[in-house]
């Protein structure tokens, strides 16, 4: 990709800036009274988020493509040339209940490869970010790769409760019997941060069943870049037109998740 | 309890001595080489940090008892007097692999009644404290009641999968409903920074079936004094003094919770 590192750049100001306007509308003192009021809320600033992201690299990068969780870009349908897939606000109901423990996720693809990828805490002004070949880092510091011998018997596994109990996406007595093998389980409402989590070694494995290009773009450039893979459910390639289901981890724990992981038709 | 506002000075001073005693002890450049030397140093911190408080509580108040995780105190066999209720380090799993997300939990109960509940999230250098009868705070600002309307719809609720997966205490199936009927679920791994969470409204309930007094002494007190309400999973109260099953939120989730938490005989 051209001006990678230009890109790179600019796109971590953008992140910041968009930060800075996200916690500016959640200061302002509106009167919300019913859960609709809430919901609009949220998706006005979700989209202003998205829009002031639009407005950046259509200025800039005119022939750049934006895919974004508001579609506030144009439709995309293909990922030649270089498309930017945002998330502004990982997390929704992370942001709405707690105000925090959400993320701003941008991926940056050309021609189908995954080659920035930055997610921003914004609540701990934390920026994970991924450069395809040259490491993964947080605020500037570079992250080691993932222990590669670690098992999932001694594994810190990111699993919502909703694919533990009885669902009509997986086989629940394989995650039963999942469950009972690793060390724990973690669940923290932000695909974002779930993928950064596992880059830094504070969790091993994300376990998810549906997420859009938008929770993962950013994600999965920063797990390759310590090492890690993230894959479908059934060990296939993820897709960033499309919704996925999700396991990332070491390669270990990978092949392992893979047998404990039944999907059902 | 005499001089309550001293011993709260004291004890906010010496947990914040701790903090820093860990925080250096977890920067000693040590050799791990196996799983048991790991868990061998953690316990010689948690044992450290425990030791601390109990010179310091010896020391200036020679007639306050001590009951601990670690037993550093003597033993404890009623609430008589002023007991110090402590766990150097809660969510011992999340700080040996995550480094974070661990707290000091002090509860310090007189005659059986919870006067004083500190919890410090070391990393994040964040105290909550609770005293009975004045309110709850986080970094010294008061925090506001929880909401007494929210229901059990509209509720993040604390969850680790354990609970929900078919195990020996309770009936799977009603949580298996309690999960599809909440807002969400999230699993942190500190019991005391989930009481902390409930107090700041960040989530709006807890449930887990295993806990000790030191998991819970402080964060009960905390919670009391913003409204909430932490009770044995069969509604019956807390004992200080041995394992309790544990739920905790507001009175209308509270009273909802009842109907969906069966014991196994």
């Amino acid at each position: 990709m051209k001006n990678r590192d230009n890109i790179l750049n600019e796109a971590k100001q953008w992140i910041i800036e968009a930060g800075e306007l996200i916690k500016t509308e959640m200061n302002k003192p509106y009167k919300i009274d019913t859960k609709r009021d809430r919901k609009d809320l949220v998706t006005e600033i979700d989209q202003k988020t998205e829009q002031f992201f639009v407005d950046q690299i259509s200025d800039k990068y005119p022939d750049h493509k934006i895919l974004g969780e508001e579609g506030m870009g144009e439709e995309v349908h293909s990922l030649d040339g270089t498309v930017w897939i945002i998330d502004p606000i990982d997390g929704t109901m992370n942001f709405v209940h707690q105000q925090r423990f959400f993320a701003i996720s941008v991926g940056i693809y050309h021609n189908g490869i995954g080659e920035i990828g930055l997610i921003y805490d914004v609540m701990n002004d934390t920026m994970y970010e991924g450069i395809r070949g040259e490491g993964a880092y947080k605020n500037g510091q570079q992250l080691e790769p993932i222990d590669p011998n670690k098992t999932l018997s001694d594994a810190l596994v990111g699993l919502n409760n909703f694919w533990a109990i009885p669902n009509r996406r997986l086989n629940e007595k394989k995650i039963h019997d999942l469950v009972r093998k690793v060390k724990g389980t973690r669940s923290y409402g932000s695909a974002a941060l779930e993928f950064a989590y596992i880059a830094e070694g504070i969790i091993d494995a994300y376990i998810t069943m549906r997420l859009q290009p938008w929770d993962i773009a950013a994600g999965k450039i920063i797990v390759d870049e310590v090492g890690g893979i993230t894959t479908r459910v059934d060990g296939s390639s993820l897709d960033m037109l499309t919704g996925n289901t999700v396991i990332c981890s070491n390669k270990a724990i990978h092949e392992s998740l893979l047998t404990f992981i039944q999907e059902k038709d």
